[in-house]
């Protein structure tokens, strides 16, 4: 396979306790996993110190893979108010690394990365792993949930192809 | 006065559109304002952007003003899911900036901050702005709004003295 125009995808699926990620290298239609993991931090320590290793923590994955684009999954909004303004925070804090690497950011509701990666906006949790596995061609599904879902949005972003500049964040 | 034991203290207003500040030197019951101001960020500009230009800002601030403490005015949850999310992505870049300069961050809610300056949880903005004006010996009411709004999180917090644990940031 030549993969002279391919892009390395990083996906993000924001979150303070658990940050999942997963990298990709995409011609469009091909797809090769780079790699894939979760950036925890501690429910024990301040948030601020949380916010410091997510930051941090992102921008050596920036670092590690160079990518070409920065995919985030939108943020479901957290009934409880605390936690929403930390998740919200955590995903500042990764935004901010993100833009200070490249202007190259997008953004994909949950709906829209069901509906890329089964075709299905209402799909369930384990059918988006499941298209996951299979279009990455991996032997098991991707662990934990939340680094298939970063994988999961690279994905979409891969296949979103001349539309992606709707996705675009602003 | 002798000003030997006085906190150097800045107060934030988180926002993504203005962020209101406002650095005060107290040694608990004598207050001077050192300086105050906004950090404003165009609405036409990618957020990720404006999540820059607030973090570096917010540096430039502790870079300047070398505080003790750094005080936050807790985020009174917007109605609307987008500016929500905007809003606390903006507060959160711009406590990654004080985390990485001191431990010493807290956050207080507009209803602790009416008490504090007014000895009114429910006072009107006004009264606020007026109690600011008289404490820290100024001619005129701070303006705009957002920075009278750091002022007083930072005269908050110079009262709170003791209890003051209690209201660092977890």
């Amino acid at each position: 396979m030549n993969w002279g125009d391919a892009l390395i995808i990083l996906g993000i699926d924001p979150g303070l306790a658990t940050m999942g990620w997963g990298v990709i290298e995409s011609d469009g239609s091909r797809h090769r996993l780079i790699q894939y993991g979760t950036l925890g931090t501690p429910a024990g320590q301040p948030v601020p110190v949380r916010l410091r290793a997510i930051y941090s923590g992102v921008q050596q994955l920036i670092s590690t893979y160079r990518p070409d684009d920065i995919v985030f999954e939108e943020l479901f909004f957290a009934r409880n108010v605390t936690t929403a303004l930390n998740v919200g925070a955590a995903r500042g804090v990764a935004l901010l690394a993100a833009a200070q690497y490249t202007e190259n950011l997008y953004e994909y509701t949950p709906m829209q990365i069901k509906q890329a990666v089964v075709g299905f906006g209402k799909a369930e949790k384990r059918q988006v792993q499941m298209m996951v596995k299979m279009l990455l061609g991996l032997s098991e599904v991707p662990r934990p949930d939340d680094a298939a879902d970063g994988l999961a949005a690279a994905i979409t972003h891969a296949h979103s192809a001349r539309q992606r500049q709707l996705f675009k964040i602003q």
